[in-house]
C-alpha cells in the first residue's frame, strides 16, 4: 500500500476544525428525534427545543472514544474486513432508483436487479463487500423492502453487507437477521457483522428515521458510517473550505451522539460532499471538487483517528462513455491514494447516484482492479525482482521476450485487464465494440456462471421464518 | 499545488539507483555515434568499440551539473514556462502516424491535421505548450518535415514548442529557426527557447540520429528531454523494479553525455516505460504499471535534482469510449499528483501512441482542466472562504442558493466543464450524445473560432526565407 497523500496543510486542517466546532457550539444542530435529544441532554449538552449546541471539548472527548479501526465479520471468515488504517474496502453503488441500460434506456430498478448486483459483487475479486441497497427495488413494498434486501445479501454471497438504517424498527430487523446468520446477538455484539449508513440532512439536521437507525446500531455495537453530503452552492456554502467545515460539523455531531449512546461504537467518518452544478441546479459528483472533498475527508479522519468513508466510481454521465470513465477514475483514484477506507459506490453508478448500470459496474470493477494494482507499488525485495542478471544476460540491443525470467514474472507483476482492449486497430475493428458493448457481454457471462456459496439449511430456515413472520406483521 | 506523493520508499530508491549504476558500470551502454564516443572517452570513461562503461562517481558528478529547473522562453513572454520544482507543463500527444475519427475510421495523419492540433493546443487554456510532432504528417517529404512542423508552431501559436531531434542537421535547423524567432542564437543561448525529445533504444543503446540531436541541443544550450521507454516483458525485464533500473540506467547515461558536451545543459529526466501486453505482444500504456513507472520516475527526478517528464492522457483504446476515459485519467492523474513537470502526450492519444484523435484531444483537455483544479486544492485564506457567517445566516434546514455569498464564489471555486454532461436523464436523452459525439462538435467549434496570434511580418519573412532556402538544399 502506497503512502497516502494530503491535500490540506496542518494549518488548513486546524482552521477548518475550529470553524466546525464554532458552528456546533454557536449555530447548533437539529435532531428531530426525542430519544436522541434525551441522550445529548443527559450528557450535558445545551438543548433548545430540538436544537443542540455542542460543547467543543465534549465533542473532542466523544470522538476520542471511537475506535481507530475495527473488524467487520463475514459469514465466511475469509471475507472478514478490517476497516481503518491501511485498509481499503470496495463495494457497489448504493440507493439508485433507476437502471440505465447499454442502449441508453431507463427503467425502475427491481428486486431482480438487486439480486444481480449482489451476485456481480459476490463474483468480483475487487469488491470486498456486496454493499447494501445496491439499487432501490421499487417492485417490493416499502414496509418489507429491508427484509428482502438483507435476504439477497445473505443467500447470494458470503461477504459482509450493509443493513437498513431506515428507522429504529427496520434497523433492529437487519440486526436480528444478521444475528441469526452469525449465531446470536451476543456473537455479533462481540464481533460486529453489520454496518449501516447514517446521513445527515444538510445543513445541520438529522431526521428521526436516521437517528432511530443510529441508536439501534449503536445499542447493539454494530458499525455505522456517519456521512454528510453538502451540495456546495445549494445545501452548503459555495466555497470549498466553508462546505468542508459544514460537513465536518455534521459528521462530528453524529459521531458524538453514537458515542454517547454506546462509547466505543465503531463509526466511520463519511463524506459525500460535492458541488451543485449551477447551470442545472443539480448535484454533480464526477468532478475535481468531489475528489478534493473526499481526499480532505480522509485527512480529517486521520486527524480524528477514525476510519473514513468516501468516493467511489462517481460520475454524472448518463451512459457508459468516456465521461463515465474519466470521472469515475478521478474520484476513485483520489479516494484510494489519499487514504479512504470504506468506499460505497465503487461500482455501477451513473448520473449522480440516480442510476445503476450493469455495464458501468463492469467498467468500475476494472477501474478498481487497476487502482488496487497501483497501490501495490514496486516489489524490490529479491534479486529476481531487481533483474540485474537477466539484464546482463540480454545486454544492449537484446530482447527479453523469450527469457525464462519473463515467463516467470509477468503474471504477478502485470495487471491483467478483464475489459480493456489492447489489440491493434485491425484486431479491434473486426467488431469495433466499445467498452460499453464489451461490458454488456461480460456481465452477462459473469451472471451466467455465478454460483452462490452454500448456506447452512438450518440457518437459512430460521432466517426465512423470521422474514415471513416479520413480513406478516409489517404488512398487516 | 498539492504535495507530491511517493510510490517508492527511500530504501527502494537506493536499491534501484545502485542497480542502475552497476548496469552502467558493468554492462555498459552502446552509442552508435562517434562524436559521442569521443566526448565520453575524453571525459575518462572506459570505451570498447561503441560500448561505454560508466564510472558511478562520474555519473553522479555529471548529473549534479544539470539544473534543477530552467525557464523555457516563448515568443509571447506570458507563455514562458518554468520547468522543474512545483511546475507542470501540459502539451498534446507526440509522434502518432494515424488519425482515428469519431466514427471508428483510421487514416494517415497529414500536415493539415498537424496545423489543426497545434491550433487546438494554442486555443486550450490547459495546454501550456503546443508540443512538437503533434502527428507525423506523412504527406510531407521526410527531408523537410521538420521545417514544416516548426513553421506550424511558429505561425499558429505564440506558446513554446519542441524542435526536431532527428540527427544533428535537422536539430540545427530547428534551433536556427527558433533563433530567428527570438532575435538570434545568442539570445536563445542565454534564454533557452527550444526543447527536444531524445529517446534511448532500449535495452541500453542510443542511435546516431538521437545522439546527433542531443549534441546539437547541448552545444547551443537548448533543453532536452532524455527518455527511456522500457517495454517490460520485451525490451526490458518483466519485473517492475528491474525495468525501472534499466530505464534509470539509460536516462542517466544520456544526461551524463549531455553534461559532458556542455555542463549545465537543461535536461529533463524522461520516463515512458510501460509494459508489454503478453497476449498480443504489443506495447500497453493505459495501465497501472505505466502510472507506477511515471510516479516512480518523478521521485527519481527529485532524487537526482532534475525536472521530470512522463505520463499523459495515455490509453490503448481505439475509440473515445469509457476505456479511453479511465485509462487516460489514471495515468494523467498519477503523473500530475506525483510531481511530473513536463507532460508530453497530455491530449489526443489513442492506441499506445499509434493515433491521434480530435475527439480524444477534447476529452483529455477536459481531464487536464479537472486535474489542474484538483491541484489547486482548498483556499482557507479568508473569512469569506471559511463561510461561517453565511452558514450562521442560513442556519439548520436553510438554503444557500439565493445567498450573495454563493453567487460571488461559485465561479472561482468550482471547475466549469467544457465537455462533461451534467443534465438530468431527460435533458440528456433529447439527443443522447455520448462524449465522443459531443467532443466532435466541440473541436469543430474551437477550430472555426481560432485566430492565430500576430507574428511580426519582418520575422515571418526571415523565417520563410530560411525554410525556402533549406528546403531547396535538402530536397536537391
Amino acid at each position: 500500500m502506497l503512502p497516502k497523500f494530503d491535500v490540506l496543510t496542518d494549518e488548513q486542517i486546524n482552521k477548518i476544525h475550529k470553524n466546525s466546532l464554532k458552528i456546533l457550539q454557536e449555530i447548533g444542530v437539529e435532531f428531530s428525534y426525542d430519544p436522541a435529544i434525551e441522550v445529548l441532554k443527559k450528557h450535558g449538552q445545551r438543548v433548545e427545543g430540538h436544537r443542540v449546541f455542542f460543547d467543543p471539548d465534549f465533542v473532542e472527548e466523544m470522538v476520542e472514544k471511537a475506535p481507530a479501526e475495527f473488524t467487520l465479520h463475514a459469514r465466511n471468515p475469509e471475507h472478514n474486513l478490517v476497516c481503518g488504517g491501511e485498509s481499503i474496502i470496495y463495494m457497489p453503488g448504493y440507493g439508485a432508483p433507476f437502471v440505465y441500460d447499454a442502449d441508453g434506456g431507463k427503467r425502475d430498478a427491481t428486486m431482480a436487479d438487486y439480486d444481480n448486483f449482489v451476485k456481480l459483487a459476490g463474483a468480483s475479486k475487487n469488491m470486498h463487500m456486496t454493499g447494501g441497497t445496491v439499487v432501490e427495488p421499487t417492485d417490493v413494498e416499502d414496509e418489507i423492502r429491508h427484509l428482502k434486501m438483507a435476504y439477497s445479501h445473505i443467500i447470494n454471497s458470503d461477504k459482509c453487507f450493509m443493513g437498513s438504517s431506515s428507522g429504529y424498527e427496520h434497523a433492529r430487523d437487519s440486526i436480528e437477521l444478521t444475528a441469526l446468520l452469525h449465531g446470536g446477538l451476543d456473537v455479533i455484539k462481540e464481533k460486529p457483522a453489520l454496518i449501516c449508513l447514517i446521513n445527515s440532512v444538510t445543513p445541520l439536521k438529522y431526521d428521526d428515521r436516521m437517528l432511530g437507525g443510529l441508536m439501534a446500531y449503536a445499542e447493539t455495537g454494530q458499525a455505522m458510517v456517519i456521512a454528510s453530503l453538502v451540495m456546495a452552492g445549494s445545501t452548503g456554502p459555495a466555497t470549498m473550505a466553508g462546505a468542508l467545515s459544514l460537513q465536518n460539523a455534521e459528521v462530528l455531531a453524529g459521531i458524538t451522539l453514537a458515542q454517547c449512546v454506546n462509547p466505543g461504537t465503531p463509526v466511520v467518518y463519511g463524506s459525500t460532499s460535492a458541488i451543485t452544478d449551477m447551470s442545472t441546479g443539480s448535484l454533480s459528483i464526477g468532478n475535481p471538487e468531489n475528489a478534493l472533498f473526499t481526499s480532505a475527508s480522509a485527512q480529517f479522519s486521520r486527524f480524528y483517528g477514525v476510519p473514513c468513508r468516501g468516493g467511489g466510481g462517481l460520475t454524472d454521465a448518463k451512459t457508459v462513455d468516456a465521461q463515465a470513465g474519466y470521472e469515475s477514475m478521478m474520484v476513485l483514484f483520489a479516494t484510494s491514494t489519499t487514504g479512504v477506507n470504506f468506499v460505497l459506490h465503487t461500482a455501477g453508478i451513473l448520473q449522480y447516484y440516480m442510476a445503476m448500470s450493469y455495464e458501468k459496474f463492469m467498467v468500475d470493477d476494472e477501474i478498481a482492479g487497476m487502482i488496487l494494482r497501483y497501490l501495490d507499488g514496486f516489489d524490490c525485495d529479491s534479486d529476481e525482482k531487481m533483474a540485474y542478471d537477466v539484464i546482463e544476460k540480454v545486454g544492449p540491443g537484446g530482447h527479453f521476450l523469450t527469457q525464462k525470467h519473463t515467463r516467470k514474472n509477468f503474471k504477478t507483476e502485470f495487471f491483467k485487464p478483464q475489459l480493456s482492449d489492447r489489440q491493434s486497430f485491425d484486431g479491434w475493428s473486426k467488431d469495433s465494440l466499445d467498452t460499453n458493448q464489451r461490458a454488456k457481454l461480460k456481465w452477462q457471462e459473469v451472471l451466467a456462471n455465478y454460483t452462490p456459496p452454500e448456506l447452512d439449511p438450518a440457518v437459512k430456515e430460521k432466517i426465512e421464518a423470521f422474514i415471513a413472520n416479520r413480513s406478516k406483521e409489517l404488512l398487516k
